[in-house]
Formats: C-alpha cells, structure tokens, sequence
C-alpha cells in the first residue's frame, strides 16, 4: 500500500490507465472504490464460466458480467472501458502466458465477455478500517496464497481446486473478522476455515502458492478465506483458446464504494 | 399451511409426485427443508437468463442451476428428477399458458435448463419461526404481490418491473424481521421498500397483481421484498418458443436445510 494515494477516485485512476500515465499496481489507490478481479472469456463458454461462478460464490463473487462483446462495465462504472482502463493485462492462449499488455482494444471483439470478480484489496481494506491487524499489510508484502485440496463444484469444463488466501489473526480480531467479511458476500464472505492448515490441505504455510509468507504469532491462529485467484486459475487449467485477465496486482477499479457491498 | 404436514421429508414429498399421489400444493409439507421456484429455458437463452439473475439476485436468488439437459440437481436434491418430482407444472409457448400437467418428461431434451429460484415459502416459515406475525398465514391465504415501477438491471432479451411481497408489520416485527431476512440473501435478502407503497409505484394495496389482498392494521407497515415471480414474470414476457414452470404454490422440495442458506 502506497503511504498517499496518488489518485482519489476509481475515475481519475481509470483517466490515468487510459492516457498511459499510470501502469503501476493499484493497491492503496482510489481509496474507499471497490476493487475487482477481471477475466475475458470467448463467448461460448461464458455460460459455463457465469455457471461456475454461480456455483462457489465465495471464491467468484461476481461484482459485474457485461453484456457479450460489451467493454463497459454499465452498473458498477458506467464511464469505463475495460479494454484501456486498467493499468496492465495478461494474454493467454491455450492456457499460456502469451504476454503483458497495457490495453487489450486490438484484442477485443464482439466474441468476448468480461467478468469483474471481488478482490482482497477491498477485503483487507474493511479489515484494517475496523482495527483489524492485517499481517501481510504490516509486513508490506502479498498476502500468501495456497491451493487447497478442496475441490470447487465444477460447472461443464471448469473445475478445479478452491484457492485460499490466509491471514493469522488474535483470537479476539478473528471474531470481528468473521463478523465483518460475513456481511459482505461479494467479497468473499465469512472465512471457510480456520486453524489447521492441513485440514485443507496445505502442508506449510511458510511456502505459499502464490504471494509472499507472512509469520504466525504465537497465540495466532491461521484465518482461511475463498480467494479470487480460483477462477483465474480454474480457468487457465480449461486451457481456453484466449482468456484476458488483469496482471497480478494491477486491478480494475469501479465506481462502486466498498459499503454499497454491504449483504442484505 | 396444513396443520399437520403429510410429508415429514423432502424425499418423501417427492417421491409421492413421481407416483402420482401427490398433485397438490407444498405449503407445510417437509418442514424446514427448502423449496424453490422452478423455471426452465432453452439452453441458447440460458446465458442471457443467468446474467439477469445474477444482476438481480434480490427477485432472483439462484439455489441452482443444473447442467443444460440435466434434470438432477445434483447439489441440492441430488436423488430428484425435476421431470416427475413437482406435484404440477406448467407449459408455456411464446408467453402463452400452453397446459398444467403433472409431469413434463415428454417435454423434456438435452436443450433445456433447469433454474431453481428462492421462494416465500421457505421465507415466511423462518419469519414465523421467530415469532414474528406473518397476516397471511394467519389468514390462510397467499402473499399479496404487486408489479413495481422499479425496473430490474435488464440483460440481454430479458427485462421487466421488479415484483414485491407485501407483509404489514408492527414497527418491532419490521426490526426483527429486516435482521433475520438481511442474513439469507438466497431467499430475496432484506426488504427493498418499507413504508409508502406510491414510492414504488404501488397505488392500492388492496388491489395485489398475484395472491390475495390482506389488511393492513392501525400501526402497521407495509413491509415489502423481492419476489421469486420476478423472474417468472420476466421470462414470460419475453415469449420464448417454451419455457416450463412450477404451477403456482407448487413447488419444488431440495434437501437444503433452512438453516444451510444462512449467509456467511
């Protein structure tokens, strides 16, 4: 997280991406905006992938599905264009890294659907608004990610195991922190396991899968949330002919503010 | 409600529709397990269907979708055929009431998608379960429902008027009752609309578009949410060549426990 935001608003941030000022991560950036995940499947498999979505909501909590072939995201940031306004994008053919680009407009055709997903950044931004210490935050690195042996329901070609981020926590703030994530589906909603990494399947907790390790306290117990690289990364394994998606880190950021998120 | 439910299970109930001794409505029957509204589209509009559930999940709480040409839900009931396990049905052509039947296995192709959608049943029995007065249950009649002047997020052919249920409550009732409705967000969430009903574009409530009329009382107030024949209403409107429902107060039983939609 950046100590003072440089831009304000998800529209100012979004200007910056589009006019090729800004191609940095967006940690810390347009605080208080809803931040999200994006992923651009063929047509023809946006049912399958809308459908697996549907069916594990709390790794794939859907903040928006544009219409097919549509770049603008019309509910949650009526001004944008998915195709410029993010700072950076990965192309991958057959499930492989083709490349990073900074806009994907000679990409784009009428062919593709976007997907905007709920991302940790807003999550650990609710957090840490209500006193919670957020350790990967304090460390000023990545919040580890594993994959778990608990698979996710599948949905036609998709499927593939659930990706948890974790978060040690006092025994006191994992009480809040259930609280707080419970109200926001969109985001993840409540943890889906807490203590025992083996559990779930992960063996050491100093090797994440994706991120960085942070340290367990002693009196700490390891806090297991839904992650939304489970649909990136369900979604490279069906090794479509192209998928666009956000670069790690570089997200795209909607006009939504994080309490309009608020379950109910 | 019948005072003593016939059917103490879900796969009790159901198996009595798939022999043909049970064609009446499931009100009270299977106590605390969940029923659901039905819809069935053709798979080439199901994409378009999903998203608009997807974008109005308070009318639309998805419980499932099945695979295209499954008919098992297979997550929530999955020894159900949604074929013969309804007590009734209905088919329609172009938006046109075509017959009610009791099973629709004739109907029935690898075209087809089956949509199970949150419904009041389950709703009013958790409200009642906390002692909260739900009038139409005390009067032995339906939930009075109107057409809004709100419009549901539209997605592709399928748009249409958000559709209420109105319950009056004492100002206590109304309290409690957004608490416990706010923590299911898969059976329609919180209310929309308290109060007025001309804010939403309702001009008598005596005069409910479904169900049937019931008083309001000196000190009530009309509490409205989300309503299940939404998306019902949507689909019909937009003609489809077929499109199959539950008939009305017949609904389908899962397994799902009231307690398993808790959000979280």
């Amino acid at each position: 997280m950046t100590a003072r935001p440089l831009f304000q608003t998800a529209a100012q941030l979004r200007e910056a991406c589009r006019t090729g000022r800004w191609h940095q991560p967006t940690a810390g950036q347009a605080p208080g905006f809803v931040q999200t995940n994006l992923v651009v499947v063929p047509r023809d498999v946006a049912f399958e992938f809308l459908l697996f979505c549907q069916r594990n909501p709390k790794p794939c909590p859907l903040i928006e599905v544009c219409e097919p072939g549509d770049p603008v995201p019309r509910r949650t940031a009526p001004g944008a264009d998915l195709r410029t306004d993010l700072p950076r994008y990965r192309i991958y053919r057959c499930g492989e890294l083709e490349r990073e680009v900074t806009e994907i407009t000679e990409y784009w055709t009428d062919d593709l659907v976007a997907f905007l997903i709920g991302c940790s950044f807003t999550f650990d931004h609710l957090l840490a608004a209500r006193g919670i210490a957020v350790r990967h935050l304090e460390c000023g690195c990545n919040v580890p990610m594993f994959r778990t042996s608990v698979p996710c329901e599948p949905a036609g070609r998709f499927s593939g195991p659930l990706v948890v981020s974790m978060r040690p926590l006092s025994p006191g703030d994992l009480i809040r922190a259930v609280q707080v994530t419970a109200a926001y589906p969109q985001l993840h909603g409540a943890p889906v396991h807490v203590g025992d990494p083996t559990a779930i399947g992960i063996t050491d907790l100093s090797r994440p899968d994706w991120g960085d390790p942070v340290p367990v306290r002693t009196g700490e117990i390891p806090v297991f949330w839904a992650c939304g690289v489970t649909p990136q990364a369900v979604a490279l394994a069906s090794k479509l002919p192209l998928m666009i998606t956000h670069a790690p880190g570089h997200m795209f950021v909607t006009d939504l503010r994080e309490a309009e998120l608020l379950a109910g």
